[in-house]
Formats: C-alpha cells, sequence, structure tokens
C-alpha cells in the first residue's frame, strides 16, 4: 500500500492505516484495534476488556459546560464502549491536561463528576496521570471482564439478523449528551439472556454506526422510519439519523431471538425502551431506508467524524 | 479535611487527594493510585498493572523534536513504569490528540516510533482513539502482567535496606530523554533473581523519586555524592540529582540481597550498570547527603513537578 505523507488524515483512514501497521504478535489478543473495546484473554473464560476516550475542550465540551457534568460525560463514554461490548467495567485510569487557569475547585468539581459515573456501576479509579495544558484534557483508559459467551463484536451481523436499538435518537447535544446514562445494566442484560450477533453504542449517529457494523460483517440494512424511536429533544429526523452522542446499543439478533424479544417487549417483561428498527440484508454496507412514505432510499454513513 | 477552593493545584497534592476521594472497592484491587503502575489480582497469582502517562506539545516535548522520538518517547515512559513495578508490559492503548496542521507523514512517522519502541519489548498496540486538537497530545496506557514475587513497590524498603540504581543519571534532557532504552529487561532480571524490597523508576529526578519511596515507607535514606553514577551528558552535580526524565530504576533490597548484588557487579556477572549509592536509615522522608568533602547534609526533595 503506498500512502500519500502530504495527504490529510480521515479518522476511518487513520484507524484502517494503524489496524495495518500495528499487526499483534501476543495469542493471547482477541481484538485488537477497531471496535468497541479491545479484548485480551487473561484466565480460562475470563477476557479483559480495555478501551480509552479522549475528550478535549472546545471539541468535546466547552469552557460554560459544567465541569462535573464534563467528568461525569468523560467516564459515561468509556463505561458504553466496555458495555457494547458485553462486559463489565470493573477499573479506570485518568489522564488530565489540567489548565492554569483552574483552581482547585474546578478540579474538584471535575473529579466528582467522575467519581459519581464509576461509582455508579461500581468501578474503581486506580491511577492515572496528571499534567497542566493550556485546554482541559481528559483521557479515561476503562477496563472490564466479560465470560466468552458475553462478548458482543462490531463483525458479527449475519443476513437475516433483526436490528434493534434502546432507548431513543437525535437531539442529544442539546443537554443529554453530557447526562446520559450508559446501557451497561442493559447490555448484561442483553448479553447473558440472549445470542447477541453485533453490538457497537452510538456514538457517532446511528447511521454512522450501523454502518460500522455493516462494514465490518459484510452486510447491509433496512431500516424503517416509522420504527425508530425518536427523542422529544430530536427536532427532525435529520438528528435521529446522524447527530450521534446518543450512546444507545444499537445490536443484531438471529430471527429466533428476535422474535423472543419482541415477545418480551410486548409483554412488557423488558425494564427499558426497546425498539426493532430493521433487518440486516445480503449486501456491501449498504443502508437503504424505507422513508414514511413507504418509499424506499439509499443513505449514506455520514455522522460526526473527529477531524 | 477541609479544602480551599480557590487554592492553586500541585500535582502531589492532588494526586493525595484523589487517593482519598477515590477510594477503591473491589477486593481484587491490590494496589490503586500512588505507585508506578495499578495493580489488579486477574487470577491466581496473575497480577495486571496498567498505567498511563500523557505527553502534551509544549511541555513535555516541542514542535521542534522529531516525531518519531516523540512517538517512541511516548512508549517508552510507560514501559519503564510497568518495569519498575516488576512487570512485563504486553498491550498498550494510544490515544491521541492530532493538530491540524499535521499532515498524513506527521502521523506517521509519530505511529512509526510508536510501534519501534512497542515492538522492541513484544508490546501490541490494541486500540486506542483519535481526535483533533491544536496541540500534539499523546497519552500512552499500558498493560502488563506480573507474578506476585516479581511485584516491586515504592512503599517497601526497610531500615537498613542498600539502594541501588541502573545506569546513570544527569543531563538527559539534552536529548536523551527522547531515546532513552527502558529498563524493561534489567527489572525482569532483577525481579526474577532477587527480592526487591522496593522500586521506582526516576522519571522526576532522583531526589524527588527517592523521596517517594522514603514518604511511602516511612523511612530516610543517606546517599554518598562520590558514589552517585554521574552521566557524562550531566553538567554538574545537580543535574544528577535533580534533572529527572533519565528513566533508570531506583530500587532497594535487604542487606543480605544487597552484598550478593555488589559481589556481582564485583564479578561482572550483571550485564548493565548497577550502583550502590547509600543506605535506607530509621528516618521520616528525609534525605541525608554526604558531599565530596565527606559532609554530611539534607537536602530537599525538589524536582521536576508537573504543575
Amino acid at each position: 500500500m503506498s500512502v500519500n505523507k502530504n495527504s490529510k488524515i480521515s479518522e476511518l483512514g487513520l484507524i484502517e492505516y494503524c489496524k495495518n501497521i500495528f499487526k499483534t504478535r501476543n495469542p493471547c489478543v482477541f481484538k485488537g484495534i477497531g471496535d468497541d473495546a479491545a479484548v485480551v484473554k487473561i484466565a480460562k473464560d475470563k477476557y479483559l476488556l480495555s478501551t480509552c476516550d479522549m475528550l478535549i475542550e472546545d471539541r468535546h465540551f466547552t469552557k460554560r459546560d459544567n465541569l462535573y457534568d464534563v467528568g461525569y460525560k468523560a467516564v459515561s463514554c468509556s463505561l458504553s464502549d466496555i458495555a457494547a461490548m458485553g462486559g463489565e467495567p470493573k477499573f479506570l485510569l485518568l489522564s488530565l491536561g489540567i489548565p492554569k487557569r483552574f483552581k482547585f475547585g474546578d478540579v474538584d468539581k471535575l473529579l466528582k463528576g467522575v467519581k459519581k459515573s464509576a461509582a455508579k456501576f461500581g468501578v474503581d479509579i486506580i491511577g492515572g496521570d496528571t499534567n497542566s495544558s493550556d485546554k482541559l484534557i481528559i483521557d479515561v483508559c476503562m477496563m472490564g471482564f466479560a465470560q466468552k459467551k458475553n462478548l458482543a463484536f462490531r463483525d458479527g451481523a449475519k443476513d437475516r439478523d433483526y436490528i434493534f436499538v434502546t432507548g431513543s435518537l437525535g437531539g442529544s447535544i442539546y443537554g443529554r449528551h453530557l447526562k446520559f446514562l450508559p446501557r451497561v445494566e442493559e447490555a448484561k442484560f442483553l448479553t447473558d439472556n440472549f445470542k447477541i450477533n453485533s453490538m457497537i453504542d452510538i456514538t457517532d449517529g446511528l447511521l454512522l454506526d450501523l454502518w460500522r457494523i455493516l462494514k465490518a460483517s459484510g452486510v447491509g440494512a433496512v431500516i424503517f422510519e416509522k420504527l425508530l424511536p425518536r427523542h422529544k429533544d430530536a427536532k427532525n429526523m435529520e438528528e435521529v439519523l446522524y447527530m450521534g452522542e446518543d450512546f444507545e446499543l444499537l445490536f443484531t439478533v438471529d430471527k429466533n431471538t428476535g422474535d423472543k424479544l419482541l415477545d418480551k417487549v410486548k409483554q412488557r417483561k423488558i425494564s427499558f425502551p426497546l425498539s426493532f428498527i430493521g433487518q440486516i440484508i445480503k449486501d456491501d454496507a449498504k443502508i437503504w431506508y424505507v422513508n414514511k412514505n413507504n418509499k424506499l432510499i439509499s443513505l449514506k454513513p455520514r455522522g460526526f467524524v473527529h477531524f
């Protein structure tokens, strides 16, 4: 592969490039770059999940945002990643770049937010690094454990799978993105009780994250506008499809499991909102959309990108 | 404890504060905040070590530094932390904040440096996060494994222990700090073959890091100027004592083990430079220094601080 050294950087291109140059060698690496978390086998039927997520001032939050909320969000994003792999989050390391303008009270607020989200799910803060910087930087490295049967990857979606999403989508950026409850318990319930073929958390918009599953699995999807759970904060369907920072679980299961899930939803035996939104088809990472006028259109997977 | 919300932030104060508010609850957490790496028991006689280290442009390196060297250093710092705990580094996650001015070739150089240091010690790069930012930010989260007998902490130094240091000290900032070889193999040799009572890697200067051992262990130390291994790059003894970024191992062993080590050094059976520099005494985190005129003076533990 030849690479133009002067070309601009795209996030997806960079991740692909890293996958290529950073081949893993340890046989216990079960899943490296390219999913919500890395998976390493550490004992008989015990897997270590690890993921990191960096938030930077003026990029992921602003100076005006409440620092407690920012700390809370930093941890919650990573909790969501571990959950989306079918893992139970356990520990985190916290790297901070702290602006010179900060007083002790500012850091304290941030730390209290970090603690709140971690404590809610029994996660211990076991280490970290502190530095001074111009802008506030928070990098959370979250670790957790999983049994093999609970692991869920992006690349397991199969032809005819049902597609589900938890909660409702869109308009997160108007405030919810700082205060969401990561779907840790929901993911545990789902992976404990059902065979989940593929799963991801929606960080960059339904369409982009669905496309990630499709691309990794080598399949396509049809989704239905009228089945999409629109959040009351969403101003329009664009926001439901593309806005991102919903931190809901998007997953696929085979038809049998899907029917069982739908039964349970009907019988109100599932304690959280869960919507069937479409089906996996034989196709190459293409998303087909049946709009409210029952017209089939092809949608492109744009969404929040980090560059 | 009452805290003044308007007070300035000191690194040591912040870490102490974090230790206090982030009490750990999981019984498998063997060592949380306050050492070179966190230690979690993951199986019978198998411990997971994890640590993160954030480097920020204009703080830890400059725009003029070679990006390959910067990537190499980011990984080597964390390797050094795992080594100093008696662990074998295995995997890392890489979080990047990439400046908009960067072309693909710039990121490529950085990644090649990351890869070089990781590959040298068989460490796999299993995941990460990429973002755009104003200044280059690199946060490496390194994980490794250790058996119980190899674990070495800061708080295990005992009265009458011999104090040793690998390599030579001072003047690192003139170039060596970007190209050092982390003492991974040396740490493995030492912890495999000798009972190490306490260990740390010298990042912030001999005196500050020695003080960290003393403070954690509740002891004091006498060190001898004429025994200190001065690097040829060091302009004076100040730099040997305070400059930091040496990334050498500083450790203590009981008298018997110390005598064995000294024998081996004399017989040239140790393949790396190792110096006996002094002894642990009953005292409270105080450092006594015998200078070249044989005068005993008390030294304060200043060194590089991150705020």
